[in-house]
C-alpha cells in the first residue's frame, strides 16, 4: 500500500479529480517579504484526497507555510518568505498538480 | 530521481536526494485531537528541493498543517486533527516520498 492516497489506491483514483481544484488569491502571483501571503484552495468538487503545498525561493526555502482547512474541503494557505526573487508555489491534490500549479510568484 | 521538482531545473534534479531526508517525532505515529502534534524533518543532507506535507484522516481532512523552516533545511511540522481514527501523513521532498512516508498515525 506504499504511496497510498497518491496514485495507488483505486478508491482515491475513483473519487479524486485534481482538475476540479480551484486556487485563488494574490499570494499565487505576488508575495511580500515579512508579510502573510495568502491564497485559497477550493477542493470541494475534487473528491477525496489530501492537499499538499510547497513553496520554494531562489536560494532559501519558504519560511513558513500554514494550511488551514475551513470546512467542506476549502483551504486557506498562508506563507511567509524571507528573501526577494522568484518563487515557485506548488499545489497538489494527492499526487496530481492542480490547474495553474506550479505558480510563479514574484517577491519584489 | 525521476521528475523531482517537476517543473524544474536539471540542477535541482542532480542535487536533490529524498532518501537523505530524516523525519523524527511523536507526531509521525500518534496524534491527539485538539492538540499540536509535532514532528521534525531534516533535509540538510538532501540537497535543494521543496518540502511537501499532507495529512489526511479517515473521513475529514486535517484541520491545520504548519510547516516552519528552522534554518539549514531543518523543518518543524505541527498539525492538528479534529477526529479520531487512522490518519496518513505524507512527507515529500519534491516529487519523491521520504523514507518512512506514508506514515500511519493513530488518533485514539
Amino acid at each position: 500500500v506504499a504511496g497510498a492516497y497518491s496514485s495507488s489506491s483505486s478508491s482515491s483514483k475513483l473519487t479524486s479529480d485534481a482538475s476540479k481544484v480551484v486556487c485563488r488569491g494574490a499570494g499565487l502571483s505576488k508575495a511580500l517579504v515579512g508579510q502573510k501571503n495568502i491564497f485559497n484552495v477550493d477542493c470541494s468538487k475534487a473528491g477525496s484526497n489530501m492537499l499538499l503545498v510547497g513553496v520554494h525561493g531562489p536560494t532559501t526555502p519558504c519560511e513558513e507555510v500554514y494550511v488551514k482547512h475551513m470546512g467542506n474541503r476549502l483551504y486557506n494557505v498562508t506563507y511567509t518568505v524571507k528573501d526577494n526573487g522568484n518563487y515557485i508555489v506548488i499545489v497538489k491534490w494527492g499526487d496530481d498538480s492542480v490547474p495553474g500549479s506550479p505558480f510563479k510568484v514574484a517577491v519584489p
